[in-house]
């Protein structure tokens, strides 16, 4: 008999989250139902915004519960269209299980534009690209001319905000863990790159930025971020997407200035946001991406891991810095 | 001879200002010259912001000069009015040197109300009263039924806070160094007031709050910012006005918690304001002020020390936790 492979989390993590958190189970393929669609997974999406729901506790999105499938952005190719308009081979993508098949409710899937590779909507045309675009022009109120700070900027979402702002006239500086990642921003667009990692970093980051810092826009938290609230300019915007610094729960990564003091020094003004509380702008932003992605001008560098044995490692990885750009695993 | 006692600045602080710092000398009385008049000061304000004046470095005000007066909001009485409209006797307020008597050009002064204490000037209808109103209203966007927490809400600003949001419809919790001003916060309409030094403060905090925190007037940091982070509720608002936590550069004092995740959490905004950057806010807010003070809704306590000599120990006072309501010195 075929087995469906299914990755469940069954451990809340204490600390770092480890492989020992999820388990791959077999179980039998799913069938059609009543407007509903058995689809073949093709890629997912591994994102650090998983470590968040894997916590009990106050969060910006409700826990995952325990033994239960882990889910996210996927892509995959519909197997079994059952009493809907889809038909087998159609390629469509929407949030469902880690799961070789699943089965999920056709209202819940966007069938993808043929014209543009698959894997654009997990992130210049998915949550990346959004939470870039909307996260910058929202929340960093972007003027041409000035200074924009991004880290964890090797990243999907940094990669893009770099490559968004210096559309829009800003000058962007990526900050990111090695040399080979700080190289490829500088490929992208981003006018400086410093590594965070090296033991000069908050005197290279002021060189890298000699007129300051009007908009920062903050995937990181911890010392990164320490070293970037040095150089505000007054009247600075800071966009916190995310704090991945501070995910697993250990203080000695946490920020050590006294970030209120820094924010009132300048004036300044730090938002926080998450990108599923403005639906209202996925049109125009989406139409606007679309647009830039198709004239070349917005590229993300995908670090793929092939087989489905990889989601658990992938994930697990995004901790440790291992990927550069947008990180997704070939499940199929 | 008679002598004028001045106020000079003449130590910068290293961590805890003392009175080390300033040194009163003895000069002769001012003259007028055009445009000039000559002030007796009859009270002084002491403010928090002083100490960020004395220190070097990036801060939201020019620095304090070493060996030159020390400055602040005054009220007076016209010794000499020159060339000028004003006569003897007549009360002023504005900004001019620590001393028995200076000389002031006649634009920088303003004509007291005399049907209004003078001291008002100082504290409602003063730099105080406009801090409140503007920080409230405009950072903190206040809807009726909402929850306020003010930080070292017994103080001139914090106090004014309070009162303010309870007239707009707020349910305002104030945040204090003792359980006596604890006790007059409840009589100026707070409806609940929390002692920082207790033990159990968190907690205490956390009851006082049980339906979390929508604003959060923040004139502290340090530990009692660390434990309205915990309770704020989704999209709340932070108004930060003061830090006077960290302004001594003691790092033991800075906030524990990575404040920016704290943010992520309730996808919330912290905003830093210095009133002077909104004087063209200035005038409706007198208006409202002035309104609300003749009708009695908006109350003071004042903390007024006696003498010329109080003022150095009055400002360092102020660090110590030594005053409630507004800290002024009687001058003359």
């Amino acid at each position: 008999m075929a087995v469906n492979r299914v990755v469940y989390f069954v451990k809340r993590p204490e600390g770092m989250i480890s492989e020992s958190c999820f388990e791959i189970r077999e179980e039998a393929f799913p069938t059609p139902e009543e407007e509903q669609v058995i689809v073949k997974s093709l890629y997912a999406s591994v994102d650090p915004y998983m470590r968040g729901r894997m916590s009990l506790g106050k969060s910006y999105t409700d826990p995952f519960p325990l033994n239960t499938p882990m889910q996210g952005a996927m892509i995959g190719e519909v197997v079994d269209g059952g009493d809907t308009d889809l038909k087998a081979g159609d390629r469509v993508s929407g949030v469902w299980p880690w799961a070789e098949q699943a089965r999920i409710a056709r209202a819940k899937l966007k069938k993808l534009d043929p014209s543009v590779p698959p894997t654009a909507a997990l992130h210049v045309l998915g949550m990346p690209g959004l939470t870039a675009y909307i996260g910058l022009t929202k929340f960093g109120q972007p003027k041409p001319g000035q200074h924009l700070a991004v880290s964890a900027a090797a990243g999907a979402v940094g990669s893009l905000v770099g490559q968004i702002g210096k559309i829009l006239g800003l000058h962007p500086v990526g900050i990111a863990g090695s040399d080979e990642k700080c190289q490829s921003l500088l490929k992208l667009g981003f006018e400086g790159a410093v590594n965070y990692r090296h033991a000069e970093f908050p005197e290279e980051l002021k060189k890298a930025l000699p007129n300051g810092v009007d908009i920062y826009f903050d995937n990181v938290g911890g010392p990164v971020t320490d070293a970037v609230m040095a150089l505000l300019n007054p009247h600075a915007r800071i966009a916190i997407c995310g704090q991945i610094a501070t995910y697993n729960g250990d203080p000695a990564s946490w920020p050590k200035r006294p970030l209120f003091a820094d924010l009132l020094v300048s004036r300044a003004r730090a938002e926080a946001f998450i990108v599923g509380e403005h639906q209202a702008d996925f049109p125009a932003a989406l139409t606007q991406l679309h647009n830039w992605y198709r004239q070349g001008r917005l590229r993300v560098e995908e670090s793929i891991s092939d087989g489905f044995d990889q989601l658990i490692p992938a994930l697990v990885g995004l901790f440790h810095g291992a990927n550069r750009g947008k990180a997704i695993v070939k499940t199929n």
